[in-house]
C-alpha cells in the first residue's frame, strides 16, 4: 500500500506489508520517542490537531508524537466556539483548516466524517475516531503491541481471547479486521449475551476461514489465550439487574484469576481507560502489557505521520544524538518528594 | 506609516504607503505559507494568543502564520478561568501577559478592548477583533484578495457590489475604509432596508467624494459589478416575516444567478464561514475567490506579525530552501480513501 | 537539596543552598526571558503542561518558561473531556502522560493530587497548586522577588506585614516556610479576626524561634514594615455585614497610605490578581513591586525546570547572542495607536 499523501481513515486500507512498513518505522522510532536521539525531520511542519469530539489522551499523543519529530502543532478541542456550531459544513472547515496545516488529525462524532474531510482535504488526514465508525491507530498500536510482546514468535496461529463489552466498542472490531491478516488466528469472543460481537463480525471472521467461537465461559477461554484483550463492560448497557450482578463479578480481571486461569507467557491487553474492570494487582506482572500498550500509541502515531508526508526515506539519516545521554525512558522513577 | 514596535488596533491607521509595505511583504510569503521555503526568522520568539471571546478559525490562523516563520505559540480561549472572570482589569492581565510573549494577538468581546491593551502593553498588540469594533486583519487580507485576484488592474475605478448584511457585519464598514484609499471606487450597497448600511458609513464615504448608491436591486447590481463581496443575511434580525421570506431567496447567490447576471471577470467574495447564502455549485467558477481570500488569512498575518516586531528587513536573507520542494499546496488533493 | 529527576510538591523540600541555586540561576534567566540573549537547551524536549484544575495565567507562564528555552508544550486544561471524568485513576492518567513528555507541570483540584502524581510518574512533577495544599512556585517568585527588590541587603532580620485573608488564602502560609529558612524575620500578620493566620503556623513560625505578631492595626503594621505583602480579603468569607463593612475600607492600600505609613524604601508585594483592594495609584510607586513579582515567575519557572531535567550545568554555554539585540524587554511602550 503507498502511504505518501495518503489519508487514514479505516484499518480497511492495511495490507500485511502495508503494515510491516508501518511497524518497522515504529521500531525506528523507539530512541526518538525516548530522547536518546534527536531528529527534527518535521521542522517547518505544523499538525492540524482538530478534536472537534474532545479526547484529551489521544490529542496530546497525537502533538506528542509529532513534536518529538520537531514539528508544531496547532490544535482545537470542540466545536462550541467553531464554525462547525454556527452552521458551516465540514468541507468548508475542512477547505479553510487544510490552507494552515500540512497534515491533519480529525476526531469528530459523526461516523463518515473522517473518509468525508479527506475527500475535501488537499493535506493527508488520519482519522483520531469518528463517533460509532473506526479509531485505526487504536488498532494499529493494539496489533503492534502483541508483535512486540510476543517477541518474535509473531502473530500467526495465536489465540486471541476478547472479554468485556464486544458489541459497542469501537477497539475490538478494528483490531479483528487486523488480526485476519494474519493467518490461523483463533478468536475466542467472550462475553454476556447481550454484548457478544455482532453477527457480522462472526460471519465475516468465519467466511475468511477463521476459527472464532462466542463463549461466556471466561475461565476457559484464559486457559487456551496467547493475547487477552480486555475492555471495559458498561453497565449502563445490561438492563436485567440479576443478569448484571452475574456479570459485574466475573469479567473482573484480578491477579488470582490470571494466575489461576492463564498461560504463564499470555499478554494482557487492554485499551484503557480502565475503571474497574481490571485490577492494580496485575499491573505488576510481567505480562501486563497495557501501559506498553499504551506507550506504543506514540511510536506508531510518529511513524504514520512520517509515512503520509512523505518523509520516511529521510528519517534515518535526520537522526542525531541527543544532547543527553540519559533520555526520559532511562529515568528510574522519580525519588519521591520529602514528606 | 510606522509599523515596528506598533499595536494594530484599527484599519484607521493605514495609508497607501502601508498597505503597499504589508501586501508586498505578504507576496514574499507565499513560498514559507506553501512550505516551498523556509525561514526561522521568528525562531525564538513568543506569541501570545488570547481569544478572550474563542474563535476557532481566527486563533488557528494567526497561530499558523507565527509557526511558519518559526515562533513558538502560546494561546488561550476564553475567560471563564482566568482572574478576567475574577474581576482583574484587562490593563492587569495584559500587564501581565506581555511579560510572557513578544507579541500579543487579542480577541475581546468588548469594543475598544484592543486599544485599551494597546495602551497597557510593551509589545505589540494586533487586534482580532474586539466585539462590535473592528477586526483589521480581515479587511486587509479582504482588499488583498481584491488586488491578487484583479491580477495587476488595481483598485483604482473598480465598482464593488456589497450585498447582505451592512449593518450588523463587522466585515465590511472595514472594507470600505480600506477601499477609500483608492480613487475612483463606486460603491453599491445592496440589501433590504432593514439591513442597510449606517447613514454615518455612507455619509463619510460620500463626503471623500465616491459614488455610493443604496439599492435593493440585485441583479443590476451585480451587472455593475467588479466585484461582489456576499455576506449573510442574519435572520433573526429582520422582525417581519413577509420581508423575511422575500428577502431570503433573493438574497442567496448560485451559478445560475452569477452566470446570469455577473461580468464574465467578477471576483466574488465571502467572508466566510456561509450557511446557505452562497450556492455551492459556486465554488467551482474560477470568480469563486473566498477560498483563496480565507488562505490569504495566512499571508496577510505573517507579514503583519513580522512588520510588527522589526523583523521585514531581515525576512529575505532567513529564507532556505524547503527540505522537501513539494509542499503542502503543491500536493494534489490527497487520493480518496480505499471504500 | 538534589533537583535532577526530582519532583517539586512542596516548599518544604527547599532548604537555603536549594534557594541559592535555584535565585543564582533564575537571575541567568534574565537575559533569555529578555530575549536579548537566546538559549535552546530544551530542544527536543517537551512539557506536558497538565491543568486539570484550569488557570490560564499560571499555565501560559509555565508553557512560555518552556518555550523560552526551546522546549515544546503540550497542554491540556480542565478534566470534562479527560479519562479522569470516566473515572480513571490519576494514577493511571500520569502514567500514560508521562509517555508523551520529559516534564509535568500539573493543577489538581485535590490536596495531595501533586504527591500522588510524582509517586507514579517517571519524569519529574511541577506542582501548580493542588486544592488547598501548595503552589510552591508562587512562594518562590515571592521570595525571590524580596530578595531582588531589596538590592543586596538580603531577607535576615526583615520585617514582613503580612495583611489580609491568611487564613484561606493559599501563598502566605507557603512564603512563611520559606522566610523561616532566614534568620530574624519579624512577622507581623495583619487582619480582621476571622481571617487571621491559623494557629498551627503561627506555632510552628514562633517554635522556630521568629517573632510573630498577630493584629488588625494595619498604621503600625505599615510603620514597622520592610515588606508589605498584601492579598484581597475575600468579602463572602465574612458572615457578619458590620464587620465587613468596617474591614473594607481598612484594609484597600492607596497610595495615600502608602506616603502616610510606609517606610520609604518599603517593598510592596500582592500575589495577583487584585480586585479593589490595592489601589492603581500605587503602581507608580517605585515602591510597587507586585508586576514585577509577576514577571519573576518566568524566571524561576524557567530555572526550576531546568534544575529539574539536570540541564543546569549546560546552560551558559548554550547562551547565543539574540538575532536582535532589542529585546522585548528593552522596548519602550509601544506607541498608541492613531486615533
Amino acid at each position: 500500500m503507498e502511504f505518501e499523501n495518503r489519508s487514514i481513515v479505516s484499518v480497511n486500507q492495511f495490507d500485511l506489508a502495508g503494515l510491516d512498513t508501518l511497524f518497522d518505522l515504529a521500531r525506528r522510532m523507539k530512541p526518538v520517542a525516548a530522547r536518546k536521539a534527536r531528529s527534527k525531520i518535521l521542522d517547518g511542519y505544523i499538525l492540524g490537531n482538530l478534536f472537534f469530539e474532545p479526547s484529551t489522551r489521544t490529542r496530546m499523543s497525537f502533538a506528542s508524537a509529532f513534536m518529538r519529530l520537531g514539528g508544531q502543532v496547532n490544535s482545537t478541542t470542540g466545536t462550541v466556539n467553531s464554525s462547525l456550531a454556527k452552521g458551516e459544513t465540514l468541507a468548508d472547515t475542512i477547505t479553510m483548516i487544510q490552507s494552515y496545516c500540512d497534515v491533519i488529525v480529525m476526531r469528530h462524532h459523526q461516523l463518515g466524517a473522517a473518509r468525508d474531510a479527506a475527500a475535501y482535504s488537499s493535506v493527508p488526514v488520519i482519522n483520531a475516531g469518528d463517533g460509532s465508525g473506526e479509531h485505526p491507530t487504536q488498532a494499529l498500536q493494539d496489533l503492534f503491541t502483541i508483535i512486540e510482546e510476543r517477541q518474535g514468535r509473531g502473530v500467526n496461529g495465536v489465540t486471541i481471547a476478547l472479554v468485556g463489552d464486544l458489541k459497542f466498542g469501537r477497539c475490538v472490531p478494528s483490531l479483528v479486521i487486523l488480526l485476519c491478516l494474519h493467518a490461523g488466528v483463533r478468536f475466542l469472543f467472550v462475553a454476556p449475551p447481550e454484548l457478544q460481537i455482532p453477527d457480522p463480525i462472526l460471519r465475516s471472521v468465519r467466511d475468511q476461514g477463521f476459527e472464532a467461537i462466542r463463549t461466556s465461559d471466561l475461565d476457559s477461554a484464559l486457559k487456551e489465550a496467547d493475547v487477552v484483550y480486555w475492555t471495559r463492560i458498561q453497565d449502563e448497557r445490561i438492563d436485567d439487574r440479576n443478569v448484571l450482578a452475574a456479570v459485574r463479578g466475573k469479567y473482573v480481571l484480578t491477579r488470582a484469576k490470571v494466575e489461576s486461569c492463564c498461560r504463564k507467557d499470555v499478554v494482557i491487553l487492554h485499551p484503557l481507560p480502565r475503571i474497574d474492570e481490571l485490577h492494580t494487582d496485575v499491573d505488576s506482572l510481567p505480562n501486563a502489557a497495557y501501559f506498553r500498550q499504551a506507550a506504543n500509541s506514540i511510536l506508531i502515531r510518529m511513524a504514520l505521520l512520517l509515512l503520509v508526508l512523505g518523509k520516511e526515506a529521510d528519517f534515518d539519516k535526520s537522526l542525531s544524538p541527543a544532547p543527553d545521554q540519559g533520555g526520559a525512558a532511562e529515568l528510574s522513577a522519580a525519588t519521591p518528594p520529602a514528606p
